[in-house]
């Protein structure tokens, strides 16, 4: 499971469509920060980890064609203009863009990059490094959360936060169960099918099955069910933003989980990379995404409603600390009180 | 909106195919018990009340054509059986049947009915009573749950309750939202889709702008965030069936809301007709229908998953007492506790 290929040699971006999946696996090359954005905007790359290496490549491809150094900065601060409107709420974006341009600067100010060449040489490396600190993240991840697995387990997921989503082929959320079924431990995930885009019936599914981890597939609705008849032994999910007090945006829907998750007794775990929080903005300052509204009226193209029917269609959602069990990041476990416990492993 | 019709005189059962709705709007002749059953199981009818108002009728089809009254008691007793295996969960369904056999054997043993004739038309008034009888509960819950309503007030609901499941054209968790509108009050309602099957999308929606009631639709992942943002006054919904000491079971989906509803100090509310009450079953003892898996894997005929995937694909789910506001029935309204409280009101 590749969703991200960067060619090194050749300079070439080429992502797996994940608008398509799983019905067809089709990879495109996405050529300038215009088509990294439209990549973004129409989900063909998702997943916040995915949309940050996905951006940091972008960053690269916009000075391909710089004709100096002044130029080059140039290049890159548009660039990172267009592609952070792409997607709001996910941090990954605007932090990875951020990243590469302070990099860039720092290198042109200290003379380590003197021509367009070199300045190129030294942004891969960077990218490819968003990349490899991402897989060594969720390697962290998968291993601090397996302690949090029993064999014979069975984990409830929300919308696809695996490889896909991620990028590397592993995940955050589904790390520690994809570990343990290399380790020969007896798990399993029930996946639910995550409207209004259907990331778990068309992702998570797919990448499960694809590696032979056993899941079953449930509607939005069952959610509730499910774990009310101790079907579930813990709930693993990723974030888009998580806050210095321990407030998590994830995929709408995931507050539900972890409400339930909480009346019920069962562990809620958040799996996120340290990338992912945002340890300035409050509860109120953050915008929650609304998308198209067809979205809800119609099911891949197919109506399901009366087409002039008014939507509401939030793409996230917000989880107050007080249903978090533990945040696992790949600089260790965070428990709370979050609003304490937060800084001291992320600013570690 | 007239979803059950009965021709009183030429003995014609005809409804409103809601497979169909909102796409179109077909009616379909329903001709013999089997067929009625046909249709409940193809949720061409659909709806507790509605199921049973339409059971009812079914038994008065299956005498029609009775070569004796002894004959009459055999086909009543098989079309019975034919009709209670179409839902099992649906109290109503069983309800309407055995209501409908007991008074024809009160009939023939009474010497009231002393013909097949006689009989037809001593069923006919009652299976009419049955409607009748839905048709005022469904106005006193409404006038009830009035009293629960201000105006400005968004009421979040969940499936269909309304006058397409109820049959009548009312409802019963719309109800008081529906009288509220007559009145000239300023209400409105957030519709979840309710998955698989969409009733809130097809037909809730589809009902309350035909009414042209204020309505959104949301995705089932977004009930959850619509409550945090503080945009419910209110839950109403139906049941299927409501145990003695104040289960409640109804679409899948209910507990999720009646949980988050709990937590952000919601009040929810449960409008039944006595006729859904169970008072002899426990909790154990009620087995949750499971339907197809590929109602989960696709969507309309559209495959929205991988074919083979693995389907959990439970249809109702059980909400305990502790997370119910009050259960509205047209006998009153029921507040905690509600094992000492139902049997107060029910049997009253």
């Amino acid at each position: 499971l590749k969703p991200i290929i960067w060619d090194n040699n050749q300079n070439k971006l080429t992502v797996l469509d994940q608008s398509l999946l799983p019905f067809e696996k089709v990879f495109v090359e996405l050529r300038t920060p215009e088509e990294v954005a439209d990549a973004i905007r129409l989900m063909k790359v998702r997943g916040a980890p995915a949309i940050g290496i996905t951006a940091s490549y972008g960053m690269v491809l916009s000075v391909l064609k710089a004709s100096s150094i002044d130029d080059a900065l140039k290049l890159l601060h548009n660039a990172k203009q267009v592609m952070d409107k792409a997607r709001p709420t996910a941090v990954n974006l605007s932090w990875a863009t951020s990243h590469m341009l302070n990099r860039a600067k720092q290198y042109v100010e200290s003379g380590e990059a003197k021509n367009v060449k070199e300045l190129v040489e030294l942004l891969k490396k960077d990218a490819n490094k968003v990349f490899d600190d991402e897989m060594e993240a969720e390697i962290q991840m998968g291993l601090y959360g397996l302690e949090k697995l029993n064999s014979g387990d069975t984990v409830l997921t929300q919308c696809n936060a695996g490889g896909l989503a991620t990028g590397t082929g592993l995940g955050t959320a589904l790390a520690p169960v994809k570990i343990a079924h290399l380790l020969g431990m007896n798990v399993s995930v029930i996946a639910p099918e995550t409207r209004p885009w259907l990331q778990g019936s068309r992702l998570t599914v797919y990448e499960l099955m694809e590696e032979g981890i056993p899941v079953t597939l449930i509607t939005d609705t069952a959610v509730g069910l499910v774990m009310f008849k101790k079907m579930v032994s813990s709930v693993m999910v990723g974030a888009d933003r998580i806050l210095s007090d321990g407030h998590v945006y994830n995929k709408i829907g995931t507050f539900k989980e972890a409400v339930i998750a909480h009346e019920m007794g069962i562990p809620f775990y958040v799996l996120a990379p340290v990338s992912t929080f945002d340890l300035k903005s409050s509860v109120n300052d953050v915008k929650i995404e609304e998308r198209d509204p067809n979205e809800v009226r119609t099911v891949r193209g197919v109506p399901i409603a009366p087409e002039n029917v008014k939507v509401f269609n939030p793409v996230f959602d917000v989880t107050p600390p007080k249903y978090i069990t533990a945040i696992i990041t790949e600089k260790g476990v965070i428990y709370p009180p979050f609003d304490k416990n937060v800084r001291k492993i992320v600013e570690r």
